[in-house]
């Protein structure tokens, strides 16, 4: 099933994708590379379109679809949908905006309002349900039935996967011999599509996974060789709370040398003494690969290491270090 | 006395500090400027060493310096001092630091802490006193008898103003075809260093200063023709809370165009709009500048505007949108 997903459809993925996307801006920190006694380098897709890399994914996936794609829309109209509370929703609605198509996106009546906002002002038509998975996928389910919009899933999908990978190929032209790459797991969509682009293009590098202990599902899938799905996650990672997909997992169990667990203060840390050193707005998601690199420091000692900042959607009204 | 202040004084000073400066990016937000209705760029001095352009200035003056001029050192040692609350005194001491010298540096004892720990980070020595002006300067007389040291003031000094006019210059050379250049004015060193690369480099633009209301020293000397000091300033934007000086008020009468005053619910609302739409963490001395372009965005319409944006040393654990 990954068949077609290799380096060639990453590449073509990222000249698709180019125009509408930014070559985001590769930062260091002096501080941060003493504090780790190694040499950092964060991939700041926090300054991406939309405040994250999932515009990536969701621009490449738009543009691929073909007349066959959307021949069971209703009326004269071109629809694509999905369900999201988060950064996917506002990059398919911004993916969608870029081509002139319409996106319908079901979004939890609970989602925060800067994130409601962001969406609709994306000019993406939004349906309101309950906070429940069961709600969700039936609002998406009614939409396609009325509609026949294309569904673009967050993560498990190959177009996404590719157009999520082109953020590590470009951190890999950026940054010249890197010697491990770490981007943070949640559906799987950025890791896995980190790990084909460095396995591809920069074969020595090792590549690890960055995730919550709160919200630990890929760590144990990969130890216990299938996806054991995540119920009930406690983690302010919020990106981070969803479960590994069926194309996402073989990727990441084929190309990922280890998954790295971090508690929340260790999270917590890491956003602030970005926030503070880099003067980067990262959401706590982003954090976690930094913290995974602290918590490993004696095993990475020396190295070269790209990390892969995959957003900066904080709630400025709720900062960690204020709760609690 | 500005006749040494030319453009090759800045082509030197930008030549003198480049191993230890960071030639900072320029962003823009689709948002933000649909919001003004014109082409805004941001100078990202915030991501600057220290968090500041005042960095540049710093390292300008510590590296300009001489045998002579440390002619009047007592001991084998080399030493600059200075008194600063804020962005100066971690320049100074990073710019000590890097010519292998020692920076004595009087901060006032109720600095933020943020401060006081950056100072001491880059190495320098710290004497506090109590936060008056008469304090402060007394205690940096006793240093400069008891030591010798060379006092580099933060602003009234030509080798600093030519240090802080390197940013303007690199913006001018990241976006050809400026219309107008925007800095905010605190002492007035960022703003005529800015004015004098403007006016050099790009002279069809139209040189603008923005102040806080609360600290509108700069408008009305230049409306009074003369230097009216600030007393008793108001704003959140700590770093314009000074008066201009002997040396930057003739530049900035010559060269600007008009200071623009905002009021604090402006700077606080510019700020939040950086931070949210741009990911970036910019000190509310910086977001004045915004908030200036936004009041004037009828005379400003459809313009291609760079803004220096001054430093990114916000203090976390106060936002402004939560006080009050």
């Amino acid at each position: 099933m990954n068949s077609s997903l290799t380096i060639e459809t990453i590449t073509e993925a990222a000249a698709r994708i180019k125009p509408y996307i930014h070559r985001t801006p590769v930062f260091s920190s002096v501080m941060i590379n003493q504090l780790c006694g190694a040499e950092l380098f964060l991939k700041s897709e926090n300054l991406q379109k939309v405040g994250a890399f999932k515009a990536r994914g969701a621009v490449n996936a738009v543009f691929s679809l073909n007349d066959a794609d959307f021949s069971a829309n209703k009326g004269s109209d071109r629809y694509v949908t999905t369900h999201s509370s988060g950064n996917h929703a506002a990059a398919l609605a911004y993916a969608a905006r870029c081509r002139g198509i319409k996106a319908l996106v079901v979004m939890p009546e609970n989602a925060p309002p800067v994130k409601k906002a962001a969406v609709a002002g994306y000019g993406a038509q939004i349906t309101y349900v309950e906070s429940t998975q069961e709600a969700r996928e039936m609002g998406l389910a009614e939409i396609v039935d009325q509609t026949g919009a294309v569904f673009i899933h967050p993560y498990n999908d190959q177009r996404v996967i590719a157009g999520q990978a082109t953020a590590a190929m470009e951190l890999i032209d950026q940054v010249p011999g890197l010697d491990a790459v770490i981007a943070p797991v949640g559906g799987g969509g950025l890791l896995s599509g980190t790990a084909l682009s460095a396995s591809a293009l920069q074969p020595a590098a090792q590549i690890f996974g960055a995730e919550p202990e709160g919200a630990n599902d890929a760590f144990r899938s990969l130890q216990a060789g299938r996806i054991i799905p995540m119920t009930d996650p406690q983690t302010i990672a919020d990106g981070l709370r969803t479960s590994l997909g069926e194309l996402t997992f073989p990727i990441i169990q084929k190309h990922v040398q280890e998954i790295i667990t971090v508690d929340e203060e260790a999270i917590i840390h890491a956003m602030r003494l970005i926030w503070e050193r880099m003067k980067l707005i990262v959401e706590p998601s982003s954090a976690v690969a930094l913290a995974a690199v602290i918590s490993k420091r004696d095993q990475l000692k020396g190295q070269k290491i790209g990390l892969i900042i995959s957003g900066g959607n904080a709630d400025l009204d709720h900062l960690p270090w204020f709760e609690g």
